[in-house]
């Protein structure tokens, strides 16, 4: 089946997630929005955010349209993906469990956006400056070292080791995990140098979901947009400034 | 199966969405953290989120105990909980569905909680009542709008009709819904009424939820905790001051 996904054209995203799990399992898939010509693009994605492509109606993206469905919310698109694509295992006890990790990776993310937009979404980081200084540092104090220990430590539990969440194999949230690391290095790369000897579990799995053949060439490929001030993970020295 | 249910004592939170759940299915559960007495109260909900009560380690509450499995995050636990107990359908179409429903429930859930700590969930809202203040005008001038529109076209949508958000039956995003209304209707009164009349299909939902025997029975005992500023839904008259 040929995949398509609907994501904002121009940053990683919450469709980053998606774009990862489809590339580590080698679907086939068109990225809507970037693509040219007629019935692409984002005025593609507008009709699909106002129910005109078919499917059940979404919210927001990212998008996923397989066949006939259409499927919204990033863990729910990757619980989907993951069973049909041997990116998570078909039993349902371990379903949860990796959805669980995936739906708190998700509150994280959550939490980085709000760093850089802790007013209104709809407002301009530079509307909101001073308020997001203090959120950043209320994260980076409090939210990211919990969150940090935590997946530390569910690492370290795995009674499969191998370096992956659960069981012996990479799962979507392994993937998903990867991408957190790397946009948080991105975004607050003082504070992350400084946290990393703590967290060795956490850096031997990015590096091993990065060395992935189907994700290094994902990586190096024009496919791959790279980190910017538009996304959710933002690198605004002045918010982890004296650190 | 005696369902234990971990979650802070003295508020409904999103430890709510779950009891709605489990009385509506009419589950026995202990709500953990409430009961007095050895191996109860808070003590053992903190011995929970040690990870020292066996099973899969949690983040943070909602957790439910369902004999040797331990599940987290709100929306994973009322995934589990539904096709067990008759609030949404075996057949992973449908559960997708109602589970991208849940998830969006959720998100405006986090937006509700943001309204009153837009700056650190560790502060008092009294240490950040100017940014809530603004926070709070974004969240009702442009999300809120957004979120109940969306959903009040997915209940017009529905072919089945019968005005539950998918399917002719209630499912756990439904009690969801109602919860989220309800909370609305405290924190943001005047915003709620004036918005009202825009909603038909939302009001009609909260009421033929509200109307369920099983619902209507809980709401009226004392398990149901009422509405307080230390919840997610906070009544503060400033926060819509001038509406």
């Amino acid at each position: 089946m040929r995949y398509e996904l609907y994501y904002w054209p121009t940053i990683q995203g919450r469709g980053e997630f998606i774009r990862l799990a489809l590339e580590e399992a080698a679907c086939e898939y068109v990225d809507v929005a970037r693509r040219r010509g007629r019935g692409s693009g984002v005025p593609r994605l507008m009709r699909m955010l106002a129910g005109r492509e078919g499917g059940e109606l979404p919210f927001a993206p990212p998008i996923l349209k397989a066949g006939p469905r259409v499927l919204a919310q990033t863990a729910n698109i990757l619980y989907f993906l993951g069973t049909r694509h041997d990116l998570a295992p078909k039993e349902e006890r371990r379903r949860l469990w990796i959805q669980q990790l995936q739906l708190t990776i998700g509150d994280l993310v959550d939490e980085v956006h709000e760093t850089h937009h802790p007013i209104a979404s709809g407002l301009y980081y530079e509307e909101q400056k001073r308020e997001a200084r203090r959120r950043a540092r209320d994260f980076l104090d409090n939210r990211l070292p919990k969150y940090l220990d935590y997946f530390e430590r569910v690492l370290a539990r795995n009674p499969r080791g191998g370096g992956w969440l659960t069981g012996a194999r990479v799962t979507y949230a392994d993937l998903s995990l990867f991408q957190v690391l790397v946009g948080l290095a991105y975004a607050f790369p003082a504070s992350m140098r400084r946290a990393g000897p703590r967290y060795r579990r956490l850096d031997a799995l990015r590096r091993a979901v990065e060395a992935r053949p189907r994700i290094q060439a994902y990586l190096q490929s024009d496919r791959r947009l790279p980190f910017s001030e538009e996304g959710i993970f933002r690198h605004y020295p002045e918010l982890e400034a004296g650190r």
